[in-house]
């Protein structure tokens, strides 16, 4: 029997979401029963307006070229079909007798691909569709961790570990914002920048608690007062009792993407506040804000190798899921072993549309930091090549007697 | 002769200027005639504090580890020294009997170098004192380049690179603003993220031409009806007619540093400022901002091996000019041959407190980009290895037959 394979990349990009992406077109050559491998452009939205690609004609060079390029080759969309979109879907499907889709997405993609599945099987058509994990956030229910996350925990790592040295150099509060709405993961991975004991970031404020500003302006004030200095990581999803953005206090609009979510990336606004008000409530004067922003997802040359692998993985069981197992799900990670991982097809109802967060453990009692959990859980993550920073020792010099008005 | 050394870092840290810092205290340990290395904590603060610590006790292994990570080992300082403060410095040196001085550093740090040398000859004290050339803004006058600048402007390529594939992928318009207040060098590197001929950055405003908010979003909305999209990069000392910051115009109250300078950096009030004008003006609905801001001279992973070879460079050279050669001076970075760099020994005069800016055949006549001169300028700083990105070829499938109406 032949097969006619499409494939998809959904929402925000990441460093290896394209690994998955040439782990499906290069899994697919294997089997002589494939004889197409498409691809939409721009997501779902490619597939309704019958926008595809022949990933057949690519070369497996330029594909291993692809793989090792940041954010969706293919494009992708913020589009999160409902039933009747789903439908305009299977549609196309239909009229290009594909009968095997496979989408690369997080919990929304995860969605699609099930009501896609639903109506292929309501319609009476055969259809495997199997959802192929990404996002940053790492917010996947049934996973250890998802494609993409580690890489861009990496970047946030290297950009902590070099603002804290920046920061021990100049001193004075520097506060850095991560992506994250509701996980904290993200942000929580700033934690592994630390190598000696007094390296920042001291401050770690994640969505998984509430954010108390003036807790939050003890805490600077006592991490001051210790170091001369601090480091703060803070989550872009930082929310107050009410469950109110804490960057909403500052906007006085806020703009709302097809989701009905209040939009958080692309501003400076909250770093900007926060710093404010450690400017005017505790009166330090060098008070410095960034935020990550869209590096933090894209920057070239950025990249942790495992992920690079199991982003490919993901890709190549995929196809071996559906074409030989005949079946639909999500491909999952599981951790086997420290470290050792395992490739589980999951029912999609588990993932579609849910969203995980940080467990309690991973998170310290005061809500300002992570445990040493947490760093067992990433450490393997970032692969093994992180690079090292150092200190000089220090032997201080004796002073020397300094006469006092001796130049006058 | 006994020689007495002591080296210190100000301003802003760099990702190499810990190479300078080993140059100069691996380079002495060949002169039996040094008896010791001495370091400055926080540059010339660490100086008039006596705050110095023994560079003679560190090992080679941990100066090179010190070497590969950015910002100063030594710590840096803000303060720009006045004569009375520069006499300070004397005493100090003197009271060590310290006959070598040299301060990696930029315009700023290179006065203090003149105006302490000049102390010493007013004092008759044989004090040797060298500039050694540190800054991520390329300013200095007599050199081709400066080091710190090659890495942070491999860091803006990397970023942008990153960011054209985000916006490729999800569209809209991307703004984001890079450091420089007065010299356009590392915004202007953007360009170098370009490989395809629709890749942005598209526009590209550098504090060398007046920038003109009306002029500007008449390019967004002629870039984003040519190309779907639009990426821009704008430097943070972007400003008007009358030489106001851009900044300036959104922001009610404006910090000043301690050189009277405005804040221009660690805030991302210009991103959305920008933003926040193409939105509303242009009405175009996904518009995104980001401010590279700290990252772009701290993030540990992100080095040009051409820069980190000719600061450690400029390091040795200071010792063997001051040990050997008995000058003071600046050590310069000229540019030979494509590509071939020498050290020469320039005078302090010619160095200390000036500016240089983006020369007139590097930007374009429209003022919103670079020329082909830049980048046969840049090229070959940024280093034989930098990461490569590659599109799909995107073989278009015919599109099928869907039956309109064929789901109800």
């Amino acid at each position: 029997m032949s097969h006619k394979i499409l494939v998809a990349q959904g929402g925000g990009p990441t460093a290896v979401i394209n690994q998955s992406l040439a782990g499906v077109a290069l899994e697919a050559r294997r089997y002589p029963g494939v004889s197409n491998v498409y691809g939409a452009l721009h997501g779902v939205r490619g597939i309704v307006n019958d926008d595809l690609v022949d990933l057949g004609q690519e070369t497996v060079g330029n594909l291993e070229a692809v793989a090792a390029t940041p954010a969706a080759a293919l494009g992708s969309t913020r589009d999160k079909p409902d039933v009747k979109y789903c439908q305009e879907i299977f549609k196309v499907l239909k009229a290009h007798a594909i009968d095997t889709f496979f989408y690369i997405g997080g919990n929304d993609s995860s969605d699609t691909v099930r009501i896609v599945a639903d109506e292929a099987r309501k319609g009476g058509h055969s259809l495997r569709a199997v959802h192929i994990p990404k996002t940053i956030d790492n917010d996947l229910v049934g996973f250890d961790h998802v494609p993409g996350y580690p890489s861009a925990a990496r970047f946030v790592v290297q950009a902590f570990a070099g603002a804290n040295l920046d920061n021990i150099a100049l001193n004075g509060v520097y506060c850095a914002v991560v992506m994250g709405r509701h996980a904290g993961f993200l942000t929580a991975a700033s934690a592994l920048a630390r190598k000696y004991p007094d390296d920042g970031p001291h401050l770690i404020y994640l969505p998984e608690r509430i954010f108390v500003v003036d807790k939050f302006l003890t805490d600077v004030k006592e991490t001051f007062e210790r170091h001369g200095r601090c480091i703060i990581a803070a989550s872009e999803g930082i929310h107050d009792e009410k469950g109110d953005a804490i960057i909403t206090k500052l906007m006085g609009k806020t703009e709302k993407d097809a989701h009905g979510n209040v939009q958080l990336s692309g501003t400076g606004a909250l770093a900007d506040l926060l710093c404010e008000e450690v400017k005017s409530k505790l009166g330090i004067k060098r008070v410095r804000g960034d935020t990550f922003g869209y590096l933090q997802r894209s920057f070239v040359g950025c990249v942790s190798k495992v992920d690079q692998r199991e982003a490919r993985e993901v890709g190549e069981k995929a196809v071996q899921y559906a074409v030989r197992g005949h079946a639909d799900g999500s491909v999952a990670i599981r951790r086997v072993a420290d470290y050792a991982v395992d490739y589980p097809l999951i029912p999609l109802e588990s993932v579609a549309g849910k969203t995980r967060v940080m467990e309690d453990h991973l998170i310290n009692d005061a809500g300002n930091d992570v445990t040493p959990a947490f760093h067992d859980y990433l450490r393997p993550l970032l692969g093994a090549d992180m690079p090292e920073v150092a200190r000089l020792r220090s032997a201080k010099v004796e002073k020397a007697n300094v006469l006092e008005g001796d130049v006058t």
